[in-house]
């Protein structure tokens, strides 16, 4: 899109803005970005302030992203207290954390009593606790009882994630009973509700009525009689967990529960949207060795996080030389091997990552356990096998057109089969192990399933050759 | 968890099994697997039935998962067509196809005529085309008409994602004008639904009303006075594009508008989540070379899928070699070189893979585009020099220690910042240009990726070997 000029858009509507700020794929329209960067510049207050009115608070929380700090603080003061809390919701780690810093304590707390509990616990989690202790001081008494309580929970649990507001019935009202409650229920119900959980005297769930059903039901209907099973939510199921039911179960809310039984909020579908997000994400980046900087994190932080992981990888890419060094005669005697050694490990390197990234995410999305374990694992093997024997003729007939030597290429075959073998091996067995002793398969077995390939497969290749070519 | 003997799970009731069925995290019981097994070997029809009448059809579909063709041949008679059809929506690709060659046209038929339209269109696209004549000329007028519209548009848009039931008002109803036609209206609303549609004389959408929103209302308000505004979704959309939108904008549905504007489905969330889970294991997958094989998926199959990959590998793995060839007579000179010379490919082939991870996913999200790519380009590049300078002092140091060779240690340490520089720009050059130019950036970088950082590795450190060791 060609970038509008300042003319044009001076005599542009809040419609045309609106139209101008986001790309076809709704993602922030880059020429959009700068035009707040030159407004900004200016010290365009007017000028700003229509620019930010002409979008959604996630499109602000989103420009906030492509924004420097220095921006970002000329921006916060314009939005209004509905917008901030809004944005403060939808904004990433670094950034938020960058923005909480400088933020006035009243109107930080003005802002966290607009926002759900689950969202307000979560900003409030983010401050330095001096800030947190002037925050909590500057609200209301109901809110902060509820952001302490949310706080109670672990993060990442069904306690963080659920709203405490839900729409709760006796299970011996009717439907219109219920109807009219609605009506006439004010500020305590949620801002929006999809089910309407009927509960015990003893405030258990028993079932859900969805709110569209319940419109369809006759009104002199027990709620007993419309309503159906829900599925209830321990309040300390961790958030991945509650993901894969909302998944499973193709859920919209659900009620959650104390360990008694007793309903103590629920969890929106919406929500567990961006946790489904996050742990795909979190497992994609585990497998590469990186976590999410995030748009804000600087070049150092950046460095630093990574330097560990290549200071794990370099020590295993030692280690694999030292099986190198182990043939150091037979490469001086033939140099070739130097020049061949590399493909049968790069091959084990790579089967391996495919079985393991197969593995982990069969371990994520629950599709593998002890009901399929061992057809799984023969699978993998024979998949190892049946690709080592194809590649043992391929890279068998490369290397003797190579280097015209048929014990050569026998040598780089075998190496390869062996490989292949030991990757399907070990793709497979080291994240059902690490699993099995309760650590995350993907944060951690990309680095011992490459130790392996690098070592069998130098092992072999070098081994090899010095029995069968250099006997 | 200790399995259940056959005499004791005889005596459970119903209930007993439910709780049997899954375990404390909501994944089908291994031992409950087992119980279907056993059951299904000694053909104990009745037996099979209550075990099965005990799940949840979320759970039949997983159960179906882990059993062989054979056991779900079994099974599946004993569905009823309500099951039955569930079962169908929620089964993977292969095992779905292997189900669907061997069922009865009309018993599909009545199931299909139970589903919503876009699960309908999903199965029947997964038939053999002389079945799919078969099952069509079974079906209903109705069912047939809304599968093929369904049909029409192309996989893996909002024209498919999208169910054409939807509850739409004229902007002049009132709030309690509508509740009285939901109330009367039957079965052409849909079987449940969060929001109302106002749409204009031209059944255009105007804005949304929450059923939740709508109970609450004053009866004699106007829809066009309580609807708030929605975020259209163009038919041909591409089911990222709306994953994208529904995460941004916490969407529960959204309305789905043919090219004139005119409404003609919703897509719910419920939808998406399953979208969004398929989407980001797509990038992990193709990250790592492979495609999800489903538990249905023959060795044979799965060997073949990945050859090619590894095949690709292979090219590059040569090509890579070719580069030591160059260099074989240096090797032949000091054989250590050979020892060392994998460590600054191997780094460099990790440290690249963190950047591209990293760019991939900030692509996926949005996080990244022409506002910030500069930026963007430069902290990674910055990144990897910072950590090649590291790199270039741990390896240098180990490396003198190992050879007691000043000059070596220098020659493995500036190969080292040399590969991580490469690394880092090849990390984040490489997905950039690919998704500039419509590739799918997860796909394909990583055999770049490796080829520039074995090459550059293995040439940095033997070309500055020749040149400062060995000259």
């Amino acid at each position: 899109m060609a970038r509008a000029s300042d003319e044009s858009v001076a005599l542009a509507s809040v419609e045309d803005l609106e139209d101008l700020a986001l790309r076809d794929d709704y993602a922030l329209n880059p020429a959009y970005v700068e035009m707040v960067v030159d407004a900004a510049d200016r010290s365009d207050t007017k000028r700003l302030r229509e620019l930010i009115d002409a979008l959604h608070p996630a499109d602000i929380a989103d420009l906030m992203g492509f924004l420097s700090s220095t921006y970002r603080e000329e921006l916060i003061p314009l939005l209004s207290p509905d917008d901030f809390a809004e944005v403060l919701s939808e904004l990433e780690g670094s950034i938020r954390e960058d923005i909480l810093e400088n933020v006035d304590p009243a109107r930080l707390a003005a802002a966290l009593g607009e926002m759900d509990s689950d969202d307000a616990a979560d900003v409030v989690d983010d401050l330095e606790d001096d800030k947190k202790g002037a925050v909590l001081a500057a609200m209301s008494d109901v809110d902060r009882a509820s952001i302490e309580t949310a706080l109670a929970y672990e993060d990442e649990t069904a306690g963080r994630l659920m709203q405490r507001e839900v729409m709760a019935a006796p299970q011996f009202w009717t439907v219109g009973q219920t109807i009219d409650h609605v009506r006439a229920a004010g500020d305590e119900l949620p801002e929006l509700f999809f089910d309407i959980y009927v509960v015990d005297p003893a405030n258990k769930p028993l079932g859900a009525v969805a709110v569209s059903r319940l419109l369809q039901a006759k009104p002199d209907a027990l709620l007993s009689a419309v309503m159906e099973p829900v599925t209830e939510i321990p309040v300390d199921m961790d958030q991945e967990e509650v993901a894969y039911i909302f998944d499973k179960y193709h859920l919209i809310s659900a009620p959650v529960v104390e360990p008694g039984g007793r309903l103590v909020g629920q969890i929106t579908v919406d929500d567990i949207v961006g946790v489904i997000q996050d742990e795909s994400e979190e497992d994609m980046l585990a497998l590469a060795g990186v976590s999410d900087p995030g748009r804000g994190a600087s070049i150092l932080d950046i460095t630093r996080s990574r330097f560990w992981w290549l200071l794990i990888n370099l020590g295993t890419a030692i280690l694999a030389s030292g099986v190198i060094a182990v043939y150091q005669g037979s490469i001086a005697k033939l140099a070739a091997l130097a020049v061949l050694n590399p493909i049968a490990a790069s091959m084990g390197g790579n089967a391996g990552t495919q079985t393991l990234t197969v593995a982990v995410r069969a371990l994520a999305t629950k599709e593998l356990n002890a009901a399929n374990i061992l057809m799984t694992v023969w699978r993998e093997v024979a998949v190892g096998l049946l690709n080592g024997v194809a590649f043992f003729v391929v890279i068998g007939a490369i290397t003797f057109f190579w280097f015209h030597d048929p014990a050569m290429a026998l040598v780089a075959g075998l190496a390869m089969i062996i490989n292949l073998f030991a990757a399907a091996v070990a793709g497979i067995l080291l994240p059902l192990a690490l699993d099995k002793m309760g650590f995350d398969p993907a944060a951690s077995s990309v680095v011992f399933l490459t130790t392996v390939t690098d070592c069998v497969g130098y092992f072999s290749f070098l081994g090899l050759a010095t029995l069968i070519i250099l006997r």
